[in-house]
């Protein structure tokens, strides 16, 4: 049981030597400690150095902000040993995966070299907030404004489902910076906000069906000043920006989901094979080894897909309708596999002790995060 | 939205008039503290008096033991009403659906004068202790035993997954009183144990996905020095007796669980009703309003088939299979459209404030107990 | 294997005693021949006097009429032992279940005398035209025209997809006798025109995946003129009153699809228990169990669903949203149980000449006909 | 709409260049005469040899057996071109994929200078005959047997559901050679037999429910005498020779699935572009766009792995348990992908004028031949 039986064709021995101390490190720092971080509901802001320090953060950046200018194979590699070997959502693959290319791609240099190599060495950690109460996937309904005032802006809004809520130190925010024109998406920026500006407020850390020590959270902004500088990139380009970078965050939510597929199936078969029931092994059962033959299957043509998806973000030919079939198709194999893996369980699978059942309620939220499926439907539909 | 539209066939005027005097008691007294108990992982036990006092509890017993000698509708409507008003598992139909039909058909003329009318007043809170820690639904796996000592039986052994675990008073115990005997069932025995007896010790109450206020716990009997007397009654007819119940167990979880569904559905409408994306009421989607037909077509199968099972059930012809069958495709119906009505809250849905959380995460046990539906099949399948 | 062991609760003595005659009837008179009539693509027309003198035909019909007045659950024996010992689609349904309707509720007191009594002793048969080519289930769109001259309509245009198209003496035409009018359903209007009409021909009799014994064909009108007395009911009311009799016509396609179903799976069961593959019987293999025993689960549903909507019926409380619900949800059951069924006969369900083949064949068509599926959604989606 | 839009990454230039060969061939030489050829229920033996020139057949003979020794690329753009383009099963699949394999790995110098040859002009059809009446995927459990006779063999015993049935001028039996040694599967071999041996007979060309054009046969053996030279190979190791040729066989089919699969895509999406309904056209529904966006990412993961099977397989290093996955996995998307793109077509659907009719009838027999499905999970299974 381990993720190095796969015969992967995205990766080659430089890799592969990183995955290794990537998984050093979670089996060491990570992994003792997930239960103790799903009963604070958080995980402490300590690790983020401590991963900082091994290289598992932002690895692509360039060199030149010091940064390791790698490949996203790295980025993917933290996130499939995360999900397979980790046991708690860090947070990391947010920032390394998703926020860091926003700056990259459109910060200014002032900003490039002020936060990247803070994110980089983990001294600084990052959220986004898009979503608001009441909008979900629906971007340009968003109802966040930055009014101008001289050469500062003024953040009025909320936000909510926020990854690394409470303890981001910088928050890139969707805001509207011209609510009339239309079409809407015209008048959105992304804007940075450090935590400590005055009127910034986070909100609760919430309660969730899963991922436990995940701090997904409301923020609040009430008259916060930050200067125009802060702005990212060009306003009312916030909404291109936002769609140039999907891609890379499906896949990303595709990779993590495989890997902890490939987990729930392999604590399965081992549960499977040492449970007794009516005298003999649960995998001795021709229903037990259809239901895992029919996964592991679909591992198979899982792992192949991924690693085309990878090999073809490689060469920037991922289009982002294609992103979105990963995302789309990968969660929902992910929430198959899980439930078919609980239900294999018996009661066992309904008892948060075991690892299926903190597995399964986390995965619940990977057909709706990052775009819902049907959001993905809707974006695939549109290419027909 | 309530259960008084949908066009019945298995209640008359006086079901019908009990049922609102069930939901008014249930919007009293149990779904405003439902939230605390979720917390407190247990109901308080003195919700029990107060259900009994308004006739809530083991409708069924003869009037000779104190009680009203109505027939199973009566409980079928607490079970619906609490499922759908009620917003916690009480454990009210454990007592009244299945522990207290072992004491009116095996029980001894003096264990059901001292047990029945304690039962109808909610004086005494019941379980029933079946499955064993390593065995599930493979009953004649069991290795609690009864060693018999002069005119007692000492108990060794330990049972999980225990229903009312905490709260109970008295636990009818699934025993082997031989364990050398073949084939394994004939040794078995229900023996009835006070919670006061030296011996007996309570364990963890369980962690669980969801139904967080059920005190479903681990109990364990050491050296328990219980007087032959409380044999329930034959001794080595215990698995017998535990078949002859299954068909009324199996369709009390179909009975709750319908109500649920419909509660599910019920939630979801009205939440996408309200629910503006992209302008428009979800509802407007044709995507929501073809998920939500489907689930409605399937509804109103559903309670059609569960009148006639009720029906079947009041005549005493509902066979065994087809409890089971009952289980299996009621429970299935659930699971499907809770996780359908769930995908349709987007991002509101994985949160545990959202009603639609908190069934879902409860309605995930209703594959794996009474018996899992991989159990059912093979009773089904037995039979043809 | 028979209907006979089913508990129903939709049926008293008078029809068990009917249901009996006509299984006498189609054992004789039709099954032997199915193979014949599928090899020529339809079913002789001397069968339905045979059919008619046994009182199969119509029993709903007033006694003025020379029908016998009976009720519903007549026409569904009917269905239900034609699709479970007919073996072959002869077209009776049609006439008896919606046909015939459409006269007794709309026709004109000549009509009725002059059309009822042929079509109860089988001397008629009839046909109903909708669907038009490029319209499918969009009534409103069709632009079949009814042009008047004089005390004459004057009919124009090509219907396709007609049961009983090329044995049929009597069709009744759905038409437009205003182009113009909106709604465009106002517009509609239903127009009888005896076949022997100058002017109409019919089409191909179709090529279909299945039902081959069905003489599904296209119709052709060309200037054919029919005495203004020939319009059904009043003008413009068309739409009205095809809204009218879709319950019963949904109704009727779900009891055909319950009894199709149940004969698949005594046949597949069967089957099973006779074919022995590595050695034992296929039914001992639990993969077998699992699949044959959730099927009989919904089985036990689906009847009692099925009863239920009957009796609703009998009362005339069965709502259209109802009706659709019953085609979408026994008509999805039936697909899967075929399908299913099919899967377990290997090699053998591939070929024609076992019977799983031709029922799977003719299912195909259940969720389409009648009203494709997805528009019961539409239907029962336009009721949250 | 063409296969050539497809990002893949099994193939190179010579292959894509080779494809346009082989497409101009099935668009000239093929696709004009299937419906001919389907009401015929067979394909003339005269475009073997049409094929054979453009060298279409068995191209990865090696050289000195006048092949032209290239990789399974080749045979596998022979499969996709013959799925997407050529609208008729010819066969040629079997002999180039499967048949020759047998004859080039384990045939005696003899046989291989005798047959390949005319098996890569198309002089000689071949059939390979494995299933016997009432064994289906049991191949240890045949009955036909091959009796030495002086230096002859004598076999006896009947086979069906034989590909090329009719038309093959060679056939591999399958027989047993010694009817006693346990496990049975040691005295299994592979007998070549020459369709001009006297006693040899072919039965029915079987009615099947879809692929017509396929001469799915009996064939019978009388008391055939064949000299032993005609053993492939070593007697005793027929089984051990038909499992080594299992892989390739699997992902042949994969294959040939995956693009009928992408064709019936392809259909729909351009049906549902044209056909109006209710006022637009029918892709304009979210629900027709849900449906073909979700079969849209099933494609995108669907060409991912079989191009990694493809690329495995060239290396060797499909295993027999990746191939099993590989004929499961598809076969099953083609289906889901069959059936609801039938469902989008409407009454159409049901029509076999319509391209869609014909592909669905045709991949039902996917999850059936080449193992069942059942048996690919049983094979995947044991390796848990």
């Amino acid at each position: 049981m381990s993720l190095d039986t796969i015969p992967r064709s995205a990766y080659n021995e430089d890799h592969e030597a990183f995955r290794q101390s990537v998984r050093q490190f979670l089996l060491k720092e990570v992994a003792p400690h997930a239960k103790q971080w799903q009963e604070d509901g958080i995980v402490p802001k300590s690790i983020w150095p401590k991963a900082g320090e091994v290289g598992l953060l932002c690895p692509t950046v360039p060199v030149e902000y010091g940064g390791m200018g790698l490949d996203f194979g790295y980025n993917a590699i933290v996130d499939e040993e995360s999900a397979y070997y980790g046991g708690a959502a860090t947070g990391f693959s947010l920032q390394s995966d998703i926020v860091v290319n926003y700056l990259v791609s459109y910060g200014s240099e002032e900003q490039k070299k002020h936060w990247l190599p803070k994110m980089i060495s983990g001294e600084v950690i990052t959220a986004i907030a898009m979503t608001e109460p009441g909008t979900g996937s629906d971007l340009q309904g968003m109802k966040t404004s930055a009014r101008k005032d001289g050469n500062h802006y003024v953040i009025n809004g909320s936000k909510t489902y926020i990854t690394n809520g409470q303890n981001a130190d910088l928050i890139l925010v969707c805001v509207k910076t011209d609510t009339e024109i239309q079409p809407a998406w015209k008048g959105m920026s992304i804007i940075l906000v450090e935590a400590d500006r005055e009127g910034f407020k986070r909100g609760r850390n919430l309660d969730k069906i899963g991922m436990d020590e995940a701090d997904t959270s409301e923020l609040f902004f009430e008259d916060v000043r930050v200067p125009m500088t802060n702005c990212l990139g060009e306003e009312g380009k916030g909404f291109i920006y936002l769609m140039s970078e999907l891609p890379q965050e499906r896949l990303s939510i595709a990779v993590s989901t495989m890997a902890s597929t490939q987990k729930a199936f392999d604590e399965t078969v081992a549960f499977a094979r040492e449970r007794i029931v009516f005298g003999k092994p649960l995998l001795d059962f021709q229903n037990t080894r259809f239901v895992l033959a029919d996964i592991k299957a679909k591992l198979q043509v899982g792992w192949a897909h991924l690693d085309w998806a990878l090999n073809r973000h490689y060469k920037k030919e991922l289009t982002p309708e294609e992103g979105a079939a990963a995302k789309l198709w990968h969660t929902d194999l992910q929430w198959e596999v899980m439930d078919a893996c609980l239900q294999l369980h018996g009661g066992a699978g309904y008892m948060n002790e075991y690892p299926i059942a903190r597995m399964w309620r986390g995965a619940r939220v990977s057909r709706i995060f990052g775009g819902t499926n049907e959001i993905m439907k809707e974006l695939i539909g549109r290419s027909l």
